[in-house]
């Protein structure tokens, strides 16, 4: 389950890669490993990108190695399959999300939860024991082990289904574990952005009673109309706040620029949930009155993606549900514009790039 | 259930009462009402004093009317039943904790957690409503609704039992609602007071291993051989708490001065739960660093004490393992000394006023 091998770089690959903290992507020409036992190899479809994508082509987090080629968002149809792998044949729509390998043995592997493995691999970044830079999505082939790859279903878009990788399994995962999925129970969303979206299909598809809380007047419209939630909530209107305390189970909150968690508690009935899955506090931390969470019976808790089994009934439930993200599809040429608007928030609600039609030339 | 009724005043009473805010108490006759039909009187045999009689007496809230009879942890006799009456007889042993009404109507009240009613009435302090002063367990008689009142071990002394009243169901209950009272798993308890001792107790009855995170190393002895717990940290002490790093299931935290939170955050393993019983907070905000939560899918939640079907559970278990407070035996006419050592943190680990044998003289 390692998700990476001994197997020589035999593997010709293309993508675009960024070289320096601008950011700026380009073509990049790379190899990746030669198809192990265990391993599938894909032609990519699609990929999404993940405003992650964004920080780390920009260095922002101060540990990226370049070249990187970003990309944890990806669909594709396997091309080969390892002598070991059972999950796959030649043909078979796969999905790759942020991790390609973990320890195997830790509690959290045991668990089914190789997200929170101390020795989780990331699907693109440098890589330290074995010195190896993994290379993302956003190029033409990929080779993972097949623990690390789940069945993508076939009624659903591959464009579309892409972001259900990341930002999907990142909202539904929290959902299940704090017991915020459950029909009739009253869901705060806050931020609607690539979770936020799609925390509100699943929330709606589970039957819950769903509230976008955002900065955003304008996105009222949307979130009830385009979205199905069923109510909006201005979060700097102190007033429709007010009138909104103690109404909610629980919260998924994805933004991650600092915001006043207190006013979202304040929003929680008694034995609330708020579920943090941005990190308003990267440079200095929230503030946080205690008091209510006493008096309420209220928590704040976290969650970062899933684990593969969870991966897959995700998708599984998507497939089922016909849950897909709202994309702008993008040509790999576009990237660079694109991760520009991203910056400033103007996407409804991922890019996804079209990684099959946009490498039909030969570079 | 709504713990107040239109019954005159007519048992004559008699108490300790704090008049203005130096806190002191003095001698002090009242009336208590006659006994309702779903009422018990008791003679009360012994009171513990809680840090909240404390803060309350000197109107540190800024929420009390004068006279104050302090005391919500009593343990009595029963002398009158009411005509409707069902869980108690004559002669019994009762006891009232921190509550004696709420409005047996909203969620809370249905789900047997009285303690988050929003019109739940304290055992002592002004009552709004009704314009009425509740006179606390510092006195000779006491006189509630039955429901607010429990069944009192035969088995257990009551001047020891007294403190679970308060603190012992404020520690037992929030242990149980956060599955932090399985055999096997590691709890830790933060601060070795009142409720921290009691915490120790309880976990180690539920076969856990117990970790005091304390910030007197001179607490280790007691905390080991005389509570059993399993290990002491310092918690100022950054090489102990470094090696203490992810191993904790779960941790009570009982301490309401400012204190590191995201120091404990760092002691638990991935899911762990940090769960507040003290707001450290109640001048400023705490500071708090998110990304460990989401990094470690873990969890800060609150408590505060217990409902009374949960509060008779407390006090069963209690019984059946015979857990009680370490208590400070003292008579009615040391409680301002004892008031003063209270509030210096010197006692081992609560005190409890001999009502019975304090109140055999005439005044």
């Amino acid at each position: 389950m390692s998700g990476y091998q001994d197997e020589e770089q035999t593997q010709k690959a293309f993508g675009w890669a960024a070289t320096d903290s601008s950011g700026f992507l380009s073509p990049f020409h790379f190899t990746r490993r030669a198809n192990g036992d265990e391993d599938i190899t894909m032609k990519i479809l699609c990929c999404g990108i993940c405003h992650s994508d964004l920080h780390m082509t920009k260095n922002e987090h101060g540990f990226t190695r370049y070249p990187l080629v970003p990309g944890h968002e990806i669909v594709g149809v396997v091309t080969q399959v390892g002598c070991k792998v059972e999950k796959f044949k030649v043909g078979d729509k796969a999905a790759v999300g942020c991790a390609i390998g973990s320890c195997g043995k830790c509690n959290s592997c045991q668990d089914d939860l190789e997200n929170y493995c101390p020795e989780m691999i990331s699907t693109y970044t440098f890589f330290e024991p074995e010195e190896i830079i993994n290379y993302g999505g956003y190029s033409d082939i990929f080779v993972v082990n097949e623990h690390f790859a789940v069945r993508f279903p076939d009624n659903l878009s591959p464009k579309g289904g892409a972001p259900l990788l990341c930002a999907g399994i990142t909202v539904y995962s929290p959902m299940k574990y704090y017991g915020l999925s459950e029909a009739g129970k009253h869901l705060g969303v806050v931020g609607l952005g690539g979770l936020g979206h799609i925390a509100v299909k699943f929330a709606k598809s589970f039957g819950m009673k769903v509230t976008v809380i955002s900065t955003s007047p304008s996105k009222k419209e949307e979130a009830i109309h385009q979205l199905g939630a069923n109510s909006f909530l201005v979060s700097h209107d102190a007033e429709q706040m007010k009138a909104a305390v103690g109404t909610m189970d629980g919260i998924v909150d994805t933004v991650s620029v600092p915001h006043s968690l207190n006013s979202l508690i304040d929003l929680l009935k008694r034995d609330g949930k708020l579920v943090m899955l941005g990190a308003p506090d990267l440079e200095k931390p929230v503030e946080l009155s205690v008091m209510p969470l006493l008096l309420g019976r209220k928590l704040i808790g976290g969650s970062i993606t899933g684990g593969m089994k969870e991966t897959q009934e995700m998708m599984d439930f998507a497939g089922k549900h016909n849950i897909t993200a709202a994309v702008e599809v993008i040509s790999m040429d576009y990237v660079n514009t694109a991760m520009e608007r991203l910056a400033k928030g103007d996407v409804r609600y991922r890019f996804v790039i079209d990684i099959q039609n946009s490498f039909t030339t030969a570079y």
